[in-house]
């Protein structure tokens, strides 16, 4: 009985209060760990610590059995459900899924954009970030870790031309679309990268796609060549990819043939030439895309100052008209079928 | 009018289908960071890396500002409230907020089962795990991290006497309610912990306090001692306090007098007497609640084997039992006054 609830609210609603049927009703949610293997370590020495103040001493043995490798994913599965399939967002580099959250600056991003428009949500954390956890280096991983400093992310994210410790003294973008006021907050979200789990976080994307597929998959930056080789991996699974400003992506070739099925939307920002990082980047996805297209594939490429949309950063999603561009992308979606 | 659609919903599905009003449309979600502050390093050598497969390569200069310290929390509100304040969860060490969330064997946790009983759920990860992030260490971190082994997870916890690498080799807790197949599932929610950041997390549990208090904490293992403290350290806003097996408390004492109007439960597993770690520290809390109610505090403690509640471990609410536990703290909370 517990679950026609919901599908007669979402009528009652529209009926009588004349609104889109808004997704507000919360079918299910919940998280799990997925990939992953267990590895042993032996050799270490014995040590004791206090973990907790107040509390007795713990002997510390780090030898033995540890899971690793895995990803985490969790997930909100809305009623009525609009979209044909789960929407998969995988965040980019020294990130989490906190990406995709609440805005910096405290507003509704796009896990809220499309968990309402009726998408059930599935948002990870790839291997070695956030509840994802991280492994031992260089025991299990290969290197050490790199840690993204606000100046790293303030000018590559093209957020402004100039860092400074003191915020006040920060020079923005001119016209720049992100709510710089909330770029320390942001910064809280930075986890560290290694640069030598690509091998192992693929492994975890591809295990995610047979588990949840088939699927609809939104990546931005490190996480384009993940979503482009899971299509590669599994076309049969992805049902669409959606890449916001994608580092790297496939080289042209006959291997794009086994993509011509996925139709493709591709999104650049604003401000590309004024960063060489992303001078260099951007041709990746372009070449990728269209090589595609004249293999027969469905990509469409949408740089937003040519559609008259300006100011965006590498974080569109968390700029101040994140809506306006999750709409675009719910609009393309609609256009594929993918969605009501 | 959109606001309003949640609360008739909840009605039409009361008087048509007689069921209990639960809680399954959702008013609001999201996550914020909160505390934490900016520390800069210097001095470091500047190399080249790959960060992206098929991308150009990176200049990496770890030098510069960081945000540290600060923890991750996330938030899922229902509509009908049924509870007087929020239901904040903090893990325990060596875990992240998804101890809370579902279980290891794929079945509801107490995070759904209280969101569903009305509570807004505020579930964090504390500074160094999970989203929360962590920073360099011996640079920023005074100490390097420890990373749990299954086999001390699986004895300490009460799981079973005996571990082994091969699962079929595991002896179990007889009577354990602990769902032994998924244990290595629940290994990969480890991540590494550090044994110098108890101040610093303390400091970020007290700003979570004061920017969503007044609230209703809930507590489980190292978190115990962090939620004892946030409510000496702001007694007028911590409403409630909910001890799962806190590892360590305050000594007794004058400081004390400050809890009494706090209602406190604190609930104990079975097996103690099998675990040396257990035996030493399950004093503390129930030394901590004896002085309290002899200064006229409100504390109540279960301990399960008691009253015929047999076969927990330490992570109860990911035992079998899990809602018969969950639903004897919401009766508690139903005689507090806290929750309808």
């Amino acid at each position: 009985m517990r679950r026609m609830t919901p599908i007669l609210c979402a009528t009652v609603s529209a009926v009588l209060f004349g609104v889109p049927a808004q997704a507000q009703v919360l079918k299910e949610f919940g998280s799990f760990h997925v990939g992953g293997r267990q590895v042993s370590l032996s050799g270490y020495p014995v040590t004791e610590s206090v973990f907790t103040q107040g509390a007795a001493p713990t002997r510390v043995d780090p030898n033995g059995d540890f899971e690793v490798e895995q990803m985490y994913v969790q997930y909100l599965i809305p009623e009525p459900q609009r979209a044909m399939y789960p929407l998969l967002m995988w965040h980019g580099g020294g990130l989490t899924g906190v990406t995709w959250d609440t805005k910096p600056d405290g507003q509704p991003g796009f896990m809220q954009y499309f968990f309402r428009a009726g998408h059930p949500i599935y948002v990870s954390d790839a291997v070695e970030r956030g509840r994802a956890s991280w492994a031992r280096y260089p025991e299990i991983y290969k290197t050490a870790p790199f840690f993204r400093t606000k100046k790293e992310a303030w000018e590559q994210f093209r957020i402004g031309p100039i860092y400074a410790t003191d915020p006040s003294e920060r020079a923005a973008m001119p016209g720049g679309k992100f709510p710089v006021q909330a770029f320390d907050r942001f910064a809280k979200q930075f986890v560290p990268r290694w640069t030598s789990n690509d091998g192992i976080t693929q492994r975890a994307y591809d295990a995610l796609i047979q588990k949840v597929g088939p699927a609809v998959v939104m990546v931005h930056s490190q996480a384009g060549n993940f979503g482009f080789h899971a299509a590669l991996n599994a076309p049969d699974k992805v049902k669409a990819l959606i890449a916001i400003e994608p580092a790297g992506a496939p080289a042209p070739g006959p291997d794009l043939d086994r993509l011509t099925a996925i139709p493709m939307l591709i999104i650049w920002g604003d401000n590309i030439e004024r960063e060489p990082v992303w001078v260099r980047q951007q041709p990746f996805s372009l070449k990728f895309a269209a090589d595609l297209k004249a293999r027969g594939g469905d990509v469409e490429v949408i740089e937003l100052p040519k559609v008259g949309i300006t100011g965006n950063d590498h974080m569109i999603m968390m700029d101040t008209n994140s809506d306006q561009i999750a709409g675009l992308i719910e609009d393309w979606m609609k256009r594929k079928g993918l969605t009501q």
